[in-house]
């Protein structure tokens, strides 16, 4: 499949950011998780539509590329500020996914 | 509703967006709609997104939103050469969806 | 268009579910708006797909209407709890979506 | 991360179905291939929806899980009917997803 790595570093930051955003509404300190809920659901739906869009020959990609890497890093940075598990674990997705971004647009 | 007008132009867009690409496959010369249908895909895809972003009070989505008026642009340019009504429905929505987001970012 | 009604009654339960869910977040009693949160973000998600198969000429989808129902009556019933002003708009935007739901499969 | 296998099931489902479609606009006999694009879209946005509520602790979900499991069977029917690879494969992947959706239901 066509752009088959990136597709995959997206898929698994979607699911992560995508369980991490709930995981941090059971949190007893939710009032501290607000903005990486935020995050994470900004960063969930913007790689859902890049995994979407890279499945098509659609060519103009890049500035979708660009945006993608951008909220996957600074979902990575808010989420590593946290020690829940699903954090730590939804940084290195994020990180991971801005990375095969970047690599992409290499 | 934060940022009301764009998302209500981003709703009118997918909506037709969804449509034409759908109706496009019902055509008899479903071969030369393979690019308007390709776009559409991609233009719903990318509107939806910054409409769920739009609603969140996440703050750096301009370059969501540079994109996302490129889509649209495209899209209208591609739907404008095609007859049928559902092109030339959708063509409008593109272009006033590409001027509301010419006008967020103003 | 095809299913015209149902379609924007979705697009406005959709928005109204994407702005509360990211509203609670900066309520001062987050805690209290978990389960609202949650239910706005299951529903928009719902909505948004059956908005998309109803643009199609997809036939079988009466499943999909009869969850999508059930999941607006339920955030309807979750949202009417809370008196912020976002949640009463969503609760009336999910009670008239699941309205459509019903009056669709009728 | 909760509900793991089926959520891995469905994101490889979801990227085959993505790619089919796609794929399947480039075909020669295209105007053979719309039922199997229109099918795919369908099942790619069924199987996102259900993915991202499979990582909430959302507990009424069983509707959408039969929906999903009855639209992966019917795209993989489909695009099994079809000889090009990629609809061979989205075949597979679609069934395998059903089948996933029947073990989570059991």
């Amino acid at each position: 499949m066509r752009n088959e790595k990136l597709i995959h570093a997206l898929g698994n930051c979607i699911n992560h950011c995508n369980y991490c955003a709930d995981a941090c509404l059971d949190e007893d300190n939710v009032k501290m998780m607000v903005t990486c809920i935020r995050t994470d659901r900004v960063c969930a739906e913007v790689c859902s539509t890049l995994s979407q869009v890279l499945a098509t020959s659609y060519s103009d990609v890049q500035g979708l590329v660009d945006y993608c890497k951008k909220i996957c890093e600074a979902c990575a940075e808010e989420c590593s500020k946290h020690e829940h598990q699903h954090c730590q674990d939804c940084a290195e997705a994020c990180r991971k996914c801005a990375e095969a971004c970047a690599a992409y647009a290499a």
